[in-house]
């Protein structure tokens, strides 16, 4: 029953370049040893913000080739948003907006046991840990660098906040990182 | 014989807060696993710009506590810089401005059969990185983020221009990072 940002982020630290492309990541090849089908077997509500959303709208075809599907998420996801956006058929999608403490509650009771999924952006997962509502921070770190764009977490999280639980290889050009994160942290 | 840059950052990227402070890596605590003795070890030349010359010598105390002296080099070393500089007495210490290009022979002759060490910041090794003479990207990633502050490599090193060596935990809340750089990489 954790609040996990679970992301793939470059070695100097963005999840996307500046015009929100992804394919810096694309381009490190496959992932022999995934995290992502236990790590998502285990997830019982998600929470986005637009910028992500938007992108997966707008790559239907690119997430239907990974995942099999253009919307692969059957678990409710809550879109962090002050606009108006159009809706996957099918797919359990419910807008919000403003604090995410005051929708909270709902998303940590539609997960029930599983854990609640902070997909992105850095901003998003940076107003959880805001609010102490990060338990968990797990980044997939691609031997690239981008040198700009879409910042990892934009926060300043000083020591002893962040500790490093896992450090695993995922394969010829990816490192996990996994940190418990210390919500009663002076 | 390598061109090395050999530097901590946080996990999001930065070697350092926007006004130059380490604090933050101080504060991470004893690496009992340190590289650093090995690394030294087989430098014959260091190449640093500025920013990094003026903080060593503004905290020459704190250096001093850590490596038992104001000026821990014992190879010469070259400073990157359009300004002059009080000079360390004692320390084989020389100054270069302009493209690095023109200097690399030198600093190459000068450390023989030995690497070379480019200490930082991230765009001093950027500069060497552009030019094709950096062969080798080391680093010493400590549990926490900064948000801001001063790049690690503000460059674009997309795939397959970094390849993963090398990944090993240096204590409680550092890993650290070896990436061979393809010069000739496409």
């Amino acid at each position: 029953m954790k609040t996990q940002y679970y992301t793939a982020a470059s070695l100097d630290g963005f999840i996307a370049t500046e015009d929100d492309s992804l394919a810096w990541l694309f381009q490190l090849g496959d992932m022999p040893e995934s995290t992502y089908p236990d790590f998502i077997s285990r997830v019982g509500a998600i929470a986005m913000g637009s910028t992500t959303y938007r992108w997966i709208l707008n790559n239907a075809e690119q997430v239907a080739a990974q995942t099999g599907s253009s919307w692969p998420y059957t678990c409710p996801t809550w879109v962090f948003t002050s606009r108006p956006h159009p809706v996957v058929p099918g797919a359990d999608i419910r807008f919000a907006s403003g604090d995410v403490r005051a929708v909270f509650p709902e998303m940590r009771k539609a997960a029930g046991e599983q854990n609640l999924w902070i997909v992105g952006g850095g901003d998003l997962a940076g107003q959880f840990a805001d609010a102490g509502l990060l338990n968990e921070l797990i980044v997939q770190v691609g031997s690239v660098t981008l040198g700009r764009g879409r910042p990892l977490l934009p926060r300043r999280l000083l020591p002893p906040v962040l500790h490093l639980t896992s450090v695993s290889r995922l394969g010829p050009e990816m490192v996990e990182l996994r940190y418990d994160i210390r919500v009663d942290a002076p």
